[in-house]
């Protein structure tokens, strides 16, 4: 069949709206008709060509909601017309990872999700000339239809609209989970987030959930203080109007360091100093921001000996088809919002324009809708 | 009182052995004979003045095990008689520290400590011309005699040897506990520990208490490969004899990394390999060593987003008080050995010789009886 996509045929181009082919489910795997997506900053690394793994053509895209529409031969948990979200971090639940209470890291199909293919090695889409399309992080929902398998894709209630909770499928998940699934946050904790753009805000909304008691949101642009008061922020700082090292000032701010830091800002500068404002003996930092290839972290050893630890988070720590549908519940039920986060609405004609949104700062998150 | 005592005078110079005043236990404190020490890389780390925080004239030592011999007011957990050992960690079981479940690092006389000094801010020592000597660690084991604070000294029970349960003040909690207390191995993990000096071993019989299934020593040091095999190691990795990268070579002995890593080596190059062998998704890497002044550890965040985490710990996670009496325990009983790591005795005349024998990698731990 031919389906309308966004094609990112090369490193550093915009995307061309255009008509692609695109095969059918093979065994194991689930067509699905895509009805909104979000714009991620990882896609924009990747489109930009920062990405120094990114495959081109291919069709970019990967937080996304939307309908199956077709089943391919073996497939038991979803059926035509069940609604769902594509998991680019998928959840096999028979691989060691799986079977690891620890991660998320489903290692199933990774090495051909990778390389920008089904896990049969092949490709669903193909340009009209009949040229080789590769997938995207598994998932490629610039596309209005789109091919994964079984395995990538998390069933949700049919209530839920799809323009708010496509941004489950990655910010949302990976901003809240990072706090309940990776840190797992107690009631009463303090803590701090670098960095107040989509994944901060989440971050935030998630310490919210968690009971903390003290968050403070840290952002060099003063117009994040009132979005993330808004999300439960107790305290904003912008680095630029401390005086002397922010590192001992965030520590004062929050007696002694916080409980819990997050960084998300993908800034290797910013992760010492996350790391280095928990507090001693117990304080835990965690890595969620995309550093730029071949940047480092350091840190004196005795950071660590007196009681810290550094650890990371990807997708939240969630196991998608598990935890996405109840964070969809969450947010049907009021527990966490999205819809302040969703500030721009556009056409597949216009996703250029949201990825200059992006750049100007203008957006937290804006949504494709097919 | 008089006491003997192996001086240190200033940075880089001999011990000297002396007679010196000690003034009787204040509130708070208690007097203890002590009955053997050992000599660690620490007081060595000090006394030769690599230590930038090093304060001269002191009495080093902080491994010792001795008898009570008199108590000041208010002293109620131990009486003269008792056998204990000397806490340089402390435990007053009332601090935000000991109060939270997650650390050992009790504050309540840390600043003291740090400067030498009693907790009423004075030094108990004093040299025949009265000049102040200062405490090292708030222990000073190279004294016969010495002064510690109450929440300072773990009481043990009457029939464990003091040549052997001295080690216990220090290497042996350290490398143990950083196995029980910080990392919490699980039966069935697999480990590497790079590093078979005295810690390293420690951590080696540590894991095997914890039923770890392998468990791979690394060191430069081909005669370390008898000793690792003693205490539990089933793997022994000379990094000289392996061709190409090290961290893959491990990664591929244990099957994909190892469970949990320690570093006992202070090297930051070491630690680096040691976070990056550690099992994707769940790999914890535990950093014991003490590390040069100014040294930093690095590595790219990639290896914390994909699921590793990168921690440290001091006197193994160990609260003293509590802890320190079931390890004698653990000793008496027969689950860990102590008896063939001390591999020399000493006097107190010949303690510089006995740094010597460190230096030479002829001990792993030598003993001083008084």
């Amino acid at each position: 069949m031919k389906t309308r996509a966004a094609l990112a045929i090369e490193a550093g181009k915009p995307l061309e709206i255009t008509e692609v082919n695109l095969d059918g489910p093979r065994a194991g795997e689930v067509m699905i008709e895509i009805k909104a997506t979000g714009l991620c900053h990882t896609d924009e690394f990747t489109r930009s060509g920062s990405d120094p793994e990114g495959i081109f053509p291919a069709i970019l895209g990967h937080e996304g909601a939307g309908v199956v529409v077709e089943v391919g031969a073996g497939v038991t948990s979803v059926k035509p017309g069940d609604h769902v979200i594509p998991l680019y971090t998928c959840e096999c639940r028979e691989c060691e990872y799986c079977l690891n209470p620890k991660t998320n890291l489903c290692q199933k199909i990774r090495t051909t999700q990778g390389q920008g293919l089904m896990p049969d090695g092949t490709s669903r889409f193909t340009t009209l000339d009949g040229d080789p399309i590769y997938h995207y992080m598994g998932c490629s929902t610039f596309s209005n239809y789109t091919v994964l398998p079984e395995i990538a894709v998390a069933k949700i209630r049919e209530d839920a609209p799809f323009d708010k909770v496509c941004y489950i499928g990655c910010g949302v998940t990976t901003g809240i989970g990072a706090v309940i699934y990776t840190a797992k946050v107690e009631i009463g904790s303090r803590a701090i987030v670098f960095g107040l753009g989509g994944i901060g805000l989440n971050v935030i909304q998630g310490l919210r959930l968690a009971g903390a008691d003290q968050i403070v949101g840290v952002d060099l642009n003063p117009s994040k203080k009132a979005m993330g008061e808004r999300f439960g922020m107790t305290d904003f700082v912008n680095p630029s109007e401390v005086e002397g090292d922010l590192v001992p000032y965030l520590i004062n701010l929050t007696k002694g360091g916080a409980d819990y830091t997050f960084d998300a800002t993908g800034n290797t500068r910013v992760m010492r100093q996350a790391l280095e404002c928990a507090h001693k003996g117990w304080g835990e930092s965690i890595i969620i921001g995309v550093a730029a290839a071949g940047a480092e972290i350091s840190t004196r050893p005795f950071q660590l000996v007196t009681g810290r630890s550094w650890r990371g988070t990807a997708f939240g720590g969630a196991r998608g088809r598990t935890d996405v549908p109840k964070i969809v519940d969450w947010y049907m039920e009021g527990k966490i919002e999205i819809d302040p986060m969703i500030t721009h609405h556009l056409k597949l004609d216009e996703i250029n324009h949201g990825f200059d949104l992006m750049h100007e700062g203008k957006s937290i998150r804006a949504v494709v809708e097919y």
